[in-house]
C-alpha cells in the first residue's frame, strides 16, 4: 500500500500547543477574583484554548461550525428509521436556516458552513465492499481540509450529517478498537428492535470482510463515509492552522478516532463538546481520553452537541480573561 | 408561633404552569426537522420554560441574573478560606463589573442585579443562637420578593455571595433533611483539613440547637444567612409572577429547599442549572428529584453556574420554536 506513507505524512510536523499562553492563563485563573480552582472544568477548558489559540487572553470572537452531509451506500441494508432522501432535504434545510444546527449557530453568533461531500453520490455498501476508492478517499479528506483552510475562525465545531452514518462510525469504531458490533451499535435516529438487529448485523458483516487491515487510515477508507473522511481532513487541517475544536457526537468522533489511534496526541486539539445518547459515544471518548463537557442525552448530530458546549467554552474563556485578579482589585490573596 | 401562617400563606396561591402551552411545545419538538427524541433534556427545558413563560413558542430575550449577598456571623468560628471582609469587596466586585458572574452575564447578555441584604450587618453566630431575628427574617424574605418584583425578565437566574454560607447551607440541609453533618459539610471556598473539622463541629452543634424545631422556615431563619432567606422570597415572588427560574448551587438549593418540604411542588418552575462539587449539593438535588443541566465541578457561587446553564436554555427554547417542522419543510415525517 504505497499510498500509506503519503497519508500518514499528513500526520506529521503539526504544530503542539503555545506552553507560554497555557501557562499564563493558569497563572492568571489561579489569581482572578474566585477561590483556587472554583471554575475547575471551565478553567482547564480556558487553557486549553489558549494554548491552541496561542494567546494569554483567550476570547470567542468569530466561532464557526462545518457540517460535511453525505450519502451512504449502507442505507441499502435498511439500517434507518428514515430513507436515505432525508439528507438531501437536511442538507437544504441546513443552508436555509431551518435545521437545529442553523438556529443554534444563530443564536449564538457562530457561522455555520455546510458542505456537501456525497449528496446524491452515495458511498458503496461498506458491508460488501470498500465504502470508497483511493481516490474517493483522498477527495473527501482534502475537501475536509479546504473547508477549514477557508475559514476565519477562533474556535471551530465540527458536525455531521448523513442517514446511515451512525452505521459507518460503529463499522469503524468496532473494527479500530474491537470489542463486540452490539457494543457500539446503537439506535441512532430511533431505529426499533429489528432494524437494530440488520445494523448490528451489517456492523459485525463489515468487520469480518476487512479484518486483516491494520492501517487506521485504511478502515476509514473501507467503513467511513464521506463526511467521516472530510471530518478527519478538517481535523487535520484544524491542527495544522492551530484551530481549537469542538467535536461533536459519536460520528465525528468515529471519524476522528483513525488518526488517534494512528498517531497519539494528534487530537490534543480537540474537545469533546458532549457525550451522545449513542452507546458507543461514551465507549469511544474512553478510549480517547476525552471527558465530554455536556452529557445531555443528544442524539442528532449536525454539530449541535458541539454547539451546545460552544457557549460554555465562550464563557470559560471570558471567565479567565474578563474578570479581575485580586491584586488588580487590590485584594491580598 | 403566630407568625408560621403568615408565612406558609405566601406558599398557598400560587400559579401551576400552563398546560396548553406545555403541550402545544411537546406536540412541536415531535414535529420539528429531527429525529423524535434526539435533543432529549433540551426538549425537556423547553417544555418546562413554555409552561412557566405561558407560550406556546419559548424564547429568552430578557434573561436576568439576581445575586444576593450578606455577611454571616458564623464566620466567627474560622469556617472559611477567607475573612468576611471579601464579602464587601466582592460586592463592590459583582457592581462594578469585575467579578466572574459580571463578566458572564455580559458575555450572555443577561441583566445582573446585585442586592445587598446584609453586608456589614452580619447574621447572628448560628452555632450558638438563632442567625436572623423574626424581623431580619421578614426583612430579608422581602427584600428577595422585592428584587424580583421589580425586574422584567423571561428567565431568572438566582445567585448568592456571602463567605460563610456554606456552613449555613450544610446547617439548614443537615437540620431539614437528616443524615450526619459530614454528609453536607464541604470544603466551600476550599478549606483546609483543620478548617473542615471546625465547619462539621459548627454544623453538628448548629442542628443540635435547634433539634426541636419541625417548621422548615423556622430552621432557615435559626440557620440561614440573610441571602438565603432573600433567595426563597425571590423563588416565591418568581412563582407568583410565573417566571421560570435557574437555580445555581448549593447554597441556593438549600435556600429554597424549606419551601419544598413546607409545601410540594412549590420549586416546580425552578430548574437545577448545575451540580457544584460541594458534596452536598448533589445529595440535595437527589432529594429534591432535580437533575441538573451541567455537572462541571464548579464551586463558586455569584450564580456563575445558572448563568452557565442559561446558555443551554436559551438554545433550548430556540431549538423547539425557530426550527422548522416537517410539514413546514414537505417532508413527511
Amino acid at each position: 500500500m504505497t499510498h500509506r506513507n503519503d497519508r500518514l505524512a499528513t500526520l506529521d510536523d503539526l504544530p503542539e500547543p503555545d506552553e507560554a499562553a497555557r501557562m499564563a492563563v493558569a497563572q492568571r485563573a489561579s489569581e482572578v477574583l474566585r477561590p483556587q480552582g472554583a471554575l475547575a472544568r471551565l478553567d482547564a477548558v480556558a487553557i486549553w484554548l489558549a494554548g491552541w489559540q496561542r494567546t494569554s487572553r483567550p476570547h470567542v470572537e468569530s466561532p464557526a461550525a462545518v457540517v460535511f452531509v453525505a450519502d451512504h451506500g449502507v442505507t441499502a441494508e435498511q439500517v434507518s428509521a428514515y430513507p436515505s432522501s432525508v439528507t438531501g432535504e437536511m442538507l437544504r434545510a441546513l443552508r436555509e436556516g431551518k435545521a437545529t444546527a442553523t438556529v443554534m449557530a444563530r443564536q449564538l453568533g457562530a457561522q455555520l458552513v455546510v458542505v456537501d461531500v456525497g449528496v446524491g453520490r452515495p458511498t458503496r455498501n461498506l458491508r460488501h465492499e470498500p465504502a470508497l476508492s483511493q481516490e474517493q478517499f483522498r477527495e473527501c479528506f482534502a475537501a475536509g481540509r479546504r473547508a477549514v483552510a477557508e475559514l476565519d475562525t477562533d474556535l471551530l465545531v465540527l458536525g455531521e450529517m448523513g442517514i446511515g452514518n451512525t452505521t459507518a462510525a460503529a463499522a469503524v469504531c468496532a473494527t479500530l478498537y474491537g470489542g463486540r458490533a452490539t457494543d457500539w451499535t446503537g439506535r441512532g435516529t430511533g431505529i426499533d428492535d429489528d432494524t437494530l438487529r440488520r445494523k448490528r448485523a451489517v456492523v459485525a458483516a463489515a468487520r469480518r470482510r476487512v479484518g486483516t487491515v491494520t492501517d487506521p487510515l485504511e478502515m476509514l477508507r473501507q467503513l467511513g463515509g464521506s463526511e467521516l473522511v472530510a471530518l478527519a481532513g478538517a481535523t487535520i487541517e484544524a491542527r495544522a492552522r492551530s484551530i481549537p475544536v469542538i467535536l461533536d457526537g459519536f460520528v465525528v468522533g468515529a471519524a476522528v478516532a483513525p488518526l488517534s489511534v494512528a498517531r497519539p496526541g494528534v487530537l490534543d486539539h480537540c474537545l469533546a463538546g458532549h457525550v451522545s445518547a449513542e452507546p458507543g459515544h461514551r465507549r469511544l471518548l474512553g478510549l480517547l481520553r476525552m471527558e465530554p463537557l455536556l452529557d445531555l442525552d443528544m442524539r442528532l448530530g449536525e454539530a449541535s452537541g458541539g454547539l451546545a458546549a460552544l457557549a460554555l467554552v465562550r464563557l470559560a474563556a471570558a471567565c479567565v480573561s474578563d474578570v479581575a485578579t485580586f491584586s488588580e482589585w487590590g485584594i491580598r490573596q
